[in-house]
């Protein structure tokens, strides 16, 4: 198992454009572009960096929170780059847990989920791009995919009949369907990033094992029996074939542009902590500001200001 | 001035359906349905009940915060109810604000904020109400509206002129538009309610004097410049127009199903204190529970979990 520590020791370039070039330096968790990798030899679920427990890691996730909402604050002040956070994972591997842990605290005004379920009619009767354009966040804001377009290329690929009712003309299917897909996928991303989109990907990497210990969690508690169902121990028997549709999803679509993050996930406080630090460290590097004036408005608001003070 | 306490003293119910009666006692800030307030000489924008100062209040706020995040953990388990939280006021009265500090704490995926903003021209093709309905909160969910429909009898009625630019027909206009756009409102807003959506509606009540200094301090600040505008003094001229619209419009559209709460906002500690109380007071009323599964469900599971036995 490659050993890789929370310190920043690769770096990656998201290029907006000449003046807002990105320097992204997470090498422990991120994955290079153009440089495959291989969930099971290079990413351990259990992997805790220098951290031993919860405790140790708590202070650390608190102070990303803050300083997350403080960049939020000029990002949204600012209203020009927006950003994408997108999480696909294995079931109860904490998608909505690290949604709520790390993002509660953020100011809903500029944050938005969306939770992508299976298609309705109306977005079947659309390209499989359609409904997450529809969720894109605005200019200023922070916008959330849990589950995203990336279903496209991991559950229709584990189960092609889903691939089947997707009602597809000739040109959207065959051999290669996955092929262009991931090409697609790329080019559309691409599009985004050099129109002021942040986005960053995160797979939340769990073992076969703690998701039989959370499953099995929420069939002896009781409080926890509804978030649990048959449909999800059938998915489970699935193991293999999704690791290998994530391990090809994530190294055709690791670009420099838009980056997979592969975080541990067997500690849901772990999971909490390299999500934060990764958002924050990628946020802190934007050129973000509050908004200055002309020297015309500035004249123009002082000269107000000398009524109001008569009416204050 | 009247007396006004935070004890609840008025009861409001909010009638759902037979088995969801929602009895709501604010009775300080509540606006009574059928009783006509005067804003003038029944709220007092610089109350702050029994509380002296912002650190005797913040401890509350906390609370209330806290207590806030569980409410809509539950709501969006169970999946029945949405809340609609509605904000108006003058310039500068501390929507923003109020969001920022009641709402951050709250898991973003179950919220959602929409801020209405001048229509825009494919918002004009449509009847008034059209875009809030686009942005009503799913079951489960919490929707803020920052600015609402409400504007729709309140800047319009103080600038008749952007009624004139709405390209209505004449079932739409006449003397009467207002009188009208109160009772439609109404209806839509109890075609919600017997629907399961909880509508709060909140008038933050800022005094003139208040928002001068809130201005004033927009000018005097070089961070705060960008926040102030020449057009934000103009609107200021239309004080009284304004006023007198609010009161007549919180008058004709504060039900016994969707409820207007006068907040006394010269104080931003006391309005946070006041909103976020309303908001759990009246979310701890619904009966919210988690789900609970069937029998059946429940021996299904049982099964799996002696096989995920074997696989941990």
């Amino acid at each position: 198992m490659k050993k890789k520590s929370l310190k920043p020791d690769a770096s990656l370039t998201i290029k907006l454009g000449e003046s807002d070039t990105v320097k992204l330096k997470l090498g422990d968790v991120m994955v290079p572009p153009g440089k495959p990798i291989s969930l099971k030899k290079d990413f351990d679920p259990a992997f805790t960096a220098d951290y031993k427990n919860e405790k140790a890691a708590k202070a650390k996730v608190r102070a990303n929170v803050k300083r997350l909402s403080k960049l939020q604050d000029m990002l949204y002040a600012q209203d020009k780059y927006s950003v994408l956070i997108i999480f696909q994972a294995m079931d109860a591997a904490g998608k909505d847990g690290v949604i709520k842990h790390v993002m509660s605290g953020v100011n809903p005004q500029g944050c938005q989920v969306t939770s992508f379920k299976t298609p309705s009619s109306e977005e079947l009767d659309h390209d499989y791009l359609w409904r997450s354009i529809k969720a894109l966040p605005r200019r200023g804001e922070i916008g959330i995919f849990n589950r995203s377009h990336y279903e496209e290329v991991l559950i229709t690929k584990v189960h092609p009949e889903i691939l089947e009712r997707q009602k597809l003309p000739p040109s959207a299917r065959g051999e290669d369907v996955y092929e262009k897909r991931y090409e697609q996928i790329n080019h559309f991303e691409n599009y985004l990033v050099e129109n002021g989109t942040i986005i960053l990907k995160f797979f939340l990497n769990l073992s076969k094992k703690e998701q039989a210990r959370r499953f099995l969690a929420r069939v002896e508690n009781p409080d926890k029996n509804w978030k649990f169902s048959d449909a999800d121990y059938a998915e489970r028997q699935h193991w293999d074939a999704y690791q290998e549709a994530y391990e090809t999803c994530i190294n055709r679509t690791s670009t420099s542009h838009a980056p997979w993050f592969v975080i541990p996930a067997d500690h849901k406080w772990f999971t909490r902590l390299a999500v934060s630090e990764a958002i924050v460290r990628s946020l802190s590097l934007l050129p973000l500001a509050y908004p200055t004036v002309s020297a015309e408005h500035k004249k123009m608001i002082t000269a107000i200001g000398k009524k109001l003070k008569k009416e204050v």
